[in-house]
């Protein structure tokens, strides 16, 4: 086998996975959502500031991918809902087997929303479906408004796209319009909510979004 | 073969071309270098501040990688040195073969400095030696400090830090003493300097040190 045909079994493999935990995930009503962006784009920022809008009885848990420490579970846990962190020792993404492994011991029937945390990444996550209902990319400010351009798988998959560091806007050359026109270009009606985690403008248009789809992902149709 | 198999063959293919670039290199006195990064961390900018210090008689050349777009290329050619983009169409990172290919039509003779921008990726790039004399890896202080403990193989792997964007230190929760002690943790005794590519702060010390290893480069050993 060539490495082209390696990687469309992985691939391959990895969908029949996805697609057992999407079945599992709807089964039980969850709203799953994958968080993707580059190292550094405040995805775990987002989730403590999202966490910390819960009240303590919120039906949510949390999965965080990192190549290594787990530094970000430890944040993430101070909100006291379930964490676990997958270490992934090298891998640049995550892939359905961490996902589907790392659920062991959770009670689907307990949750309502999970919330991925992917490795920092904008480019191999992408390619790895994890069962989510939705993938959302977090872009900060400071990266530059050409990353829909550059990296235009993330932009295309994602329903949403959330410009994050928004109070760094006075400081950096990052043309806003620019950015969401970009976006736009890739995935042309893309949702896109501008946040910053620092000052918490902008997170109640994410909460909303949030909220937004959570109630889709409640409607059971049933033929 | 499995995934892994398939994996050692490409990263031991990749090591022979790459081991033929750095023989052509040593016997041309071309001192290459491989930049790597986050997306956004300032890559393109610090090169275009290292072109814009340089004589028009000076013997460089870059090659720049981007998954889509020629943006990169167009911003470094202004500068009027050589300059090709390699567009991967997905791949995560370069590789030898991609530089063994960009370099057709130069004249390696006719140069002393190849600076390579890989792809924006602080995971995948640090898997792929392309033949350079040393890596250099470039972290935004927007990104924060905890990346080389998340991201410690580029790290490990590159002889010299790039603090960049320091002008945004007073708008970031970015502790620099810890950023410095983390990346020394990870790599005992690495070479950091601090710069802004927007003020120009601290470029005199990049500079200062692609001179001392441009000038150790020249030396020629022969038996």
């Amino acid at each position: 086998m060539n490495r082209v045909e390696v990687e469309k079994k992985v691939l391959s493999e990895n969908d029949r996975i996805a697609a057992d935990l999407r079945r599992r995930f709807k089964e039980h009503g969850v709203l799953c959502l994958n968080l993707i962006s580059s190292p550094g784009a405040g995805k775990t920022s987002l989730l403590e500031r999202t966490l910390e809008g819960f009240p303590s009885a919120e039906r949510v848990a949390l999965l965080t991918g990192d190549i290594q420490t787990d530094n970000d579970a430890t944040r993430l846990a101070r909100a006291g809902f379930p964490v676990k962190q997958i270490t992934t020792g090298g891998a640049c993404h995550l892939d359905a087997r961490m996902i589907e492994r790392a659920l062991e011991g959770w009670r689907l029937e307990d949750l309502d929303l999970l919330l991925i945390e992917n490795v920092g990444n904008l480019v191999c996550p992408s390619s790895y479906d994890l069962g989510e209902e939705a993938k959302i990319v977090v872009l900060s400010v400071a990266e530059g408004e050409d990353k829909p351009l550059k990296y235009p798988s993330i932009f295309f998959k994602s329903v949403l796209l959330v410009l994050n560091k928004v109070d760094l806007l006075p400081y950096v050359p990052f043309d806003i319009a620019r950015a969401r026109e970009y976006a736009r270009r890739v995935h042309p009606g893309m949702e896109i909510v501008e946040v910053s985690c620092t000052t918490g403008q902008g997170l109640d248009d994410w909460r909303a979004w949030l909220e937004k789809r959570r109630a889709a992902s409640r409607i059971k149709v049933t033929a």
